[in-house]
């Protein structure tokens, strides 16, 4: 049973790969969106091209520009023009689409000005039009547009003490949809009369279509009146921005028109379809993995939690796995997603991924033949440059042989200089996705 | 796909109660415990019992009586005489063996008293004798002799303090069992020259032989010489009491004898066996989980980690089986063991598999067909009358119905007054056996 544990390091990245290539964003449109003579066809749905006089294409999110390459090299000269909203450093050279780089993720002016140009592109298309709209993680930041009369600044105050009075993320949302000109549908409004496709890349647990981006192509199932409730059930009328309550009741009272719900006639002229999410990179994990020989099993893509603790039961079934063969034999490599959290109490460098195999390298401390993987599908764990990291048995003794003390490091959320002092991060660059986190425990 | 919930809940019922017995004491001992003629076999080896004058069984632990009881069953009048210690209220009518209740899990005078008992009757034994111990867990708190001059609560203190420092696991065994006259295998020299055989009940993880009960028929790594080290990197030595800090530097001198090493020839005496553990109770339920027709999963008997946040995974599992059919298909069954933590933040009333079940609760509300149960084989979750509870994807909206507030009690680290008014408590009552918790995922 001894196995070269390079090898299985080297496997192990290669498994991760796989993975991420199944999620690439060009490679996930292209098998949703297909041309065939003047036809596109999109899923169940063909688009006859000589029906429509223009195609748009507006976006917004991070793997937003590499989505609008995919369509410009499925449908060509048949795009007549489009704005997409990136995060800074997530544009890439396009033809005749239009990349405003922005912030992410705190929103800023040059967001405004990109969602200013997607409102006054869609102002330009009418029933004869095609939009397809590329909407990725980050997408609700990178497509800032208040309320009339709100602010940016409003937004975040209300959203920041939502999240300190322990409001749902479902709260949450309800009131940043309501406070928006874009969020819970409305962009699809802005769009109407145009047939809209919107292609959606899933970065949230459980690929729940009004979530991910805030659904600005989605029916809206709360109200104005819910939103009023969810600040009384917290006590926040007195805390928030006065113009923010003011607004919300005037909505509550009719004088502001309610987010799309979902009988509005307007979706019968949308499509939203999800490309990618979390579970398709486990899959094409879980595939790689086969193809190299081991036994393999995906644990779940709704893995959520704090990241050591999750981490703790990772390296329980890689100690199982060991010990009796359960949950499946060795060689054995056990597949994860979802997305951890990171409770900060340190001032170190770090990401949930990299926090994550140090916490399990600890509990896998002397073992043989294993290794542990976790890494962000978008290539940026936390504010490092590296998407993961790494380790396996003997991490903690190299890392002591260089006296690095890996519970102090641990404890200083400071797993990004742990790994880069032992050469074990895992470094992708940008990828141009993102469907949250990739976690594999082999056990050779 | 529909099911029955309560015919879920009623087969979780039976498959938790499938692991229990399993470990029933009286059970595991029989099954390593055999008398053939004048033979007593235990595992590979043979003692003959014409060879031996008397046959002295002593004890620790919350599993001891029914231990005993089963010596008593397989070895009748050849027992000669015996004592055990045991928590309150687990004592059971013997027919030779005297029983002693004591503190649990502090220690106190009944435990020490008891202890002299059972040190008095191994200076009474000899070559020609055999003594059978029967170990499980509490076995530590119920056999309490401190070093020659110092006191309960120096060795308490102590403790105290290395665990307040973050001490691990291993260290503080390591000094515990160097202020000790019993554990660190300084039982077995007390045995000595007798012929020992340890019959030992796991409630640890990873059933590591020296950590169960402080391993007081085992070989010690350990030496005084660590213990000074330990105290040094902690900065403890001003902090403990200085007669414990000046024992320890004698011992260190060499002017106290050495825990008994692995090469110590008395252990050519001595016979440790693992009779039962958390693993022996996932297979059982496993088996009847098979019977019942799902299809099963061993996840690990090495879980741990904050309750709440392995609940979070746990559910995970649950909804992606309900999604995808993975790690297994419908009607599946994950079985887990091991132990978790919990942070206690507030001042209700629970254990750590009642809150297990709490978390789970609010992660799988408004799912059809999943039930998880969490109970500790003990029977005794925390500080409560109850094993653990069982939830399913209704009990959330049934807890809202009667206004309880499930995130409030949650908080509270109050699940025992949550489940008792749903009438969702596991209860067993005592059921004298320890082999940490059983948890069930089920999606019928």
């Amino acid at each position: 049973m001894a196995h070269d544990v390079t090898r299985l390091r080297n496997e192990a990245v290669e498994i991760f790969r796989a993975g991420l290539k199944a999620v690439d964003p060009v490679g996930v449109v292209k098998r949703h969106l297909v041309r065939r003579g003047h036809h596109l066809l999109v899923d169940d749905r063909s688009y006859d091209l000589t029906a429509y006089e223009g195609v748009y294409v507006i976006g917004m999110g991070k793997a937003a520009a590499a989505m609008a390459r995919a369509v410009e090299e499925v449908l060509g000269d048949r795009v007549r023009e489009g704005r997409i909203n990136v995060k800074y450093g997530y544009g890439l050279p396009l033809k005749k689409i239009r990349v405003t780089e922005a912030g992410h993720p705190l929103p800023d002016e040059a967001g405004l000005r990109g969602t200013a140009h997607i409102i006054e592109l869609l102002q330009r298309t009418g029933e004869r039009d095609l939009v397809i709209c590329l909407i990725s993680g980050g997408g609700s930041a990178l497509l800032p547009y208040p309320a009339e009369g709100l602010t940016l600044t409003d937004k975040q105050q209300v959203t920041q003490l939502l999240l300190q009075c322990g409001a749902t993320i479902h709260e949450i949302n309800a009131v940043r949809k309501h406070i928006s000109r874009v969020k819970g549908g409305r962009l699809a409004r802005w769009a109407f009369p145009s047939a809209l496709v919107s292609l959606i890349l899933s970065d949230v647990i459980g690929d729940d279509l009004d979530t991910i981006a805030s659904g600005p192509t989605v029916p809206d199932r709360t109200t104005f009146a819910d939103c009023l409730h969810i600040l009384a059930k917290y006590g926040l009328e007195a805390r928030i921005p006065a113009r923010v309550l003011d607004y919300l009741r005037r909505g509550a009272q009719g004088e502001i028109p309610e987010t799309p719900k979902p009988s509005d006639p307007l979706f019968e002229r949308v499509q939203n379809v999800i490309v990618g999410n979390n579970r398709l990179a486990l899959v094409a994990a879980r595939q790689r993995a086969n193809e190299l020989g081991y036994h393999s099993l995906i644990l779940s893509s709704f893995i959520r939690g704090e990241t050591r603790e999750v981490a703790h039961v990772h390296a329980a079934i890689a100690q199982e796995i060991l010990s009796t063969g359960n949950p499946l034999p060795r060689p054995a490599c056990v597949i994860s997603g979802g997305e951890t959290t990171v409770t900060i109490r340190g001032d170190g460098l770090g990401g949930r991924n990299q926090e994550f195999v140090l916490a399990a390298a600890l509990d896998i401390d002397g073992l043989h033949d294993v290794v542990v993987l976790s890494g962000g599908t978008d290539g940026t764990d936390g504010p490092t440059d590296a998407a993961g990291a790494l380790a396996d048995g003997t991490t903690i003794a190299r890392a002591r042989q260089r006296r690095l003390d890996p519970e102090r490091y641990l404890l200083n959320n400071d797993s990004y200089h742990f790994f880069e002092q032992l050469d074990d991060l895992l470094i992708t660059g940008p990828t141009y996705t993102n469907v949250m986190d990739l976690r594999l425990v082999i056990v050779g």
